[in-house]
């Protein structure tokens, strides 16, 4: 245990580091790490009364708030788990996420959704505000036995794998060297402060809250995103970075147009001219790059950085310097460089797995290594180009055809509005590549033309056998429906399937 | 085995992500990452063949050399612990070495004192240079299992406990933390150069070594310094950082007083006007706080790092992001703000023992935390201040008192050119607190004035009862010689003795 550093270490020791820095803005809270300290220390015992043991899950359903890195840190201490949820998910969806994950513990905001659900979930319901101040205020501070930092502490839900979300496990050993990385890349320094503006329950704005607890910064929280009151926070806090992008700066700008406002402590990405005005733009990699990257919760957030690669050919970067990246085949082999393969990883960032989904969790970590679900190549120089989502892979005569980068060749091509590519059966191949194509409007190609198009840019068992013409390609959320795809164009015969 | 990652592992990632960056350059030899993973995967088949196995040790003995490097990610690849000593002992310390770390196999170089060693000690001795060359030109690459990262890989020697030096084992999980950790403090990117201008025997220089790897930067090795050497090698490779301090660096900026290398590539610390003229002053935290702190072997490098602390009233600084710091006194109670404790840590970074010592890594780890054997304080703001080592303490009418505290207290004194303080038995206090004081030249003082110099400065049962003056005060290495003292002066009764 010598070797083990969980949050709620690092929260113990800048209690005693840092006593005179603040540690939490939320309204009219302000909170030093001292203070912090204490409020944890009273809030486990709390969750201790309510019954909240090792491995036992804590469920916030509300706003952003100081709370729920309260209740991450209380988690901490107690070994349990602690899942801030999208509280803007339907009745149904939240329902799901009550009876999957299954908390002794739910600290509730009032809304439509919530107050139907509240009493029909198991746990204790706690209300955020008053109920939560009380809980804390009763408590009797008390200690706890030291829990190891490969234990999960953090719970985010994350894409559905047959149909439903998935909750990911992070340990106090995951997130911890994520922050690290962020650290690195993000060069952040005593005295960070971050805005958290973007939804905690996500791990673009978790991340950066928790690698600016770990170097001991000041954590602004505001319920939600909203442009005037981002504005007035920077300017009171002198906050440092805030989880923004592209329409949400355009709209900081306009809300800051007159000037009335001094952002000029935002160290930011380069975005406008006028917004470069009002900040001061950041040098570290992690601005220079633009931001840019892979990354998923399962890894923590970013698997690749852009700012690991200046000038390098693949647009995800190069990998977190504290994870290994493979680019493997179905069998668990390396692909060679420019060729397509699975994302896969190891390191110090990667989740524990999924809560309660054994059969996937073994799926997921097949040959030893975590499997992205994403395809990605390995350019000439070492950087990472990342593809797509894998979902239905093709296998046309012993070879592996990956439908994500077949439809980039064929998008590529000027007169293509969208395309999606399936595998239909082949008695002699298995399967044939078979692409579903919907032109621009005025744009004219044949399938023929296509076909040749593809095969100038990809090896040859890649390029479709076939090409039929749609207005448009059926979706679902950002990637073409595949099922639909399927039944409308005689898809099947997939492996594994 | 998902969330391992191990020194060898971090080359495996380079050598796919960096195949065009410059791992290594030692005179002659310059080596690409995918060039340094070859030689690396040939040297660990050659060791396995020459009988190391997992927990075994390699040793070199000889100057700075790339094959360093490369020894410790063999050993690395293997589960077995690389030890660069310190080839400038004398025989009687080398074969107290030998004897001590048992290797399985020496690399050494050629010298008066490791010819006459050589066949006398255990294992099988490789020449560097051309024998070493030709075990790795011979040697059949070979895969072998991953290792997990919490195995030793590094041994260093550092104190003495008992008069003989011990072998701190460092993990790659250990080493790798400790690396993250400079990266964020020193602000390292991608295309950092560093120069190993000190001994690899060090954890100074090793730990830039280590923290060049992790970035995937490149380590330019010189067998020893020589300053028109470190001139001609920062101009030539564009050395951003070298192990270099104070009177090296006035070397350095003699050497090259007329301007004929250019070291602007060197980001470096202030130093003086002259120097500042010819590098790259350094604003990262690490530079802006002239590199201080505090740190040992046994925790990977720095516990602490002034860079961390601006402005602070401790000169050590704040704790490394991966440790927790807590100063405890002797039953492992914490000790109040403004006390003197022993320094104790927990965290990513720290050592995993001492090799084959299983009673002192019993005493080292008591109560759960790594005891450094240094003292320390901690101020009202959080930042802590070294007093200095603890050595015997002494106990008077059950209070703790620290003669390096009181010594300093002492040694502020204008008149005062050497101070030690022992305990002396007591009947009724258990010890006595005694001063044994050297004067300036020219100065004077009584023993009741120094009293009363202790006495405003520090809590009164702290104050020497008694006060003899000598004209020396009698060294071991830095510190007083307090078994001669004692025996000179009627020292005794220190508690545990």
């Amino acid at each position: 245990m010598i070797h083990s550093l969980s949050l709620s270490d690092v929260l113990a020791d800048h209690a005693r580091s840092r006593p005179g820095v603040t540690a939490v803005v939320d309204g009219a809270t302000r909170l030093t790490y001292p203070e912090l300290d204490a409020r944890v220390t009273r809030l486990a015992g709390a969750l201790a009364g309510l019954g909240v043991g090792g491995g036992d899950r804590v469920l916030w359903l509300g706003r952003n708030s100081h709370a729920v890195l309260e209740l991450l840190l209380a988690c901490s201490r107690l070994g349990a788990v602690c899942c801030p949820a999208n509280w803007r998910q339907s009745e149904d969806e939240l329902r799901f996420v009550l009876a999957d994950l299954t908390p002794s513990v739910v600290v509730w905001e009032p809304s439509d959704t919530t107050a139907a659900l509240r009493g029909s979930g198991p746990g204790t319901w706690v209300r955020a505000g008053d109920e939560y101040e009380r809980l804390i205020a009763d408590a009797s501070p008390r200690e706890f036995p030291q829990v190891p930092d490969a234990e999960p502490v953090l719970a985010l839900y994350t894409a559905g794998f047959g149909g439903r979300p998935c909750a990911a496990l992070l340990s106090s050993a995951a997130l911890i060297a994520h922050a690290t990385s962020l650290l690195v890349v993000r060069q952040m320094e005593p005295g960070f402060t971050f805005l958290n503006s973007g939804p905690l329950y996500h791990v673009g704005t978790m991340m950066f809250c928790l690698a600016t607890l770990q170097i001991g910064g000041t954590n602004v929280f505001t319920p939600a995103f909203d442009a005037e009151e981002v504005c007035r926070l920077v300017d009171a806090e002198r906050v440092t970075q805030a989880f923004l992008f592209g329409p949400m700066i355009d709209a900081v700008a306009k809300a800051n147009a007159d000037g009335a406002y001094d952002l000029s402590s935002l160290r930011f990405v380069t975005h406008s001219a006028e917004w470069d005005d009002m900040i001061t733009v950041d040098g570290s990699p992690w601005c220079r790059s633009k931001m840019g990257g892979y990354g998923q919760t399962e890894v923590g957030g970013m698997l690749t950085f852009l700012g690991l690669a200046e000038g390098g050919a693949g647009f995800a970067g190069r990998p977190n310097p504290l994870v290994q990246v493979r680019l493997l085949a179905p069998d668990g082999v390396e692909v060679p460089v420019g060729e397509v393969g699975e994302i896969c990883a190891r390191g110090k960032t990667l989740f524990s797995g999924y809560f309660a989904r054994p059969d996937l969790n073994a799926a997921k970590s097949a040959y030893g290594w975590h499997h992205t679900g994403d395809l990605g190549r390995r350019e000439l120089d070492g950087t990472i180009t990342f593809i797509g989502p894998k979902l239905r892979m093709i296998k046309s005569g012993a070879e592996n055809v990956y439908p994500a980068e077949v439809e980039r060749a064929l998008a590529s091509h000027p007169a293509v509005a969208g395309a999606a590519v399936i595998g239909v059966p082949d008695p002699v191949w298995q399967q044939a590549v078979k692409a579903v194509v919907a032109l621009h409007p005025g744009g004219t190609a044949t399938g023929d033309e296509l076909i040749g198009h593809v095969q100038a840019l990809l090896a040859s068992y890649k390029k479709p056998r076939e090409v039929v013409f749609v207005d448009e390609i059926p979706k679902r959320g950002p990637t073409p429906d595949y099922d639909a795809l399927d039944a409308a164009h005689g898809g099947g015969g997939y492996p594994g399937h």
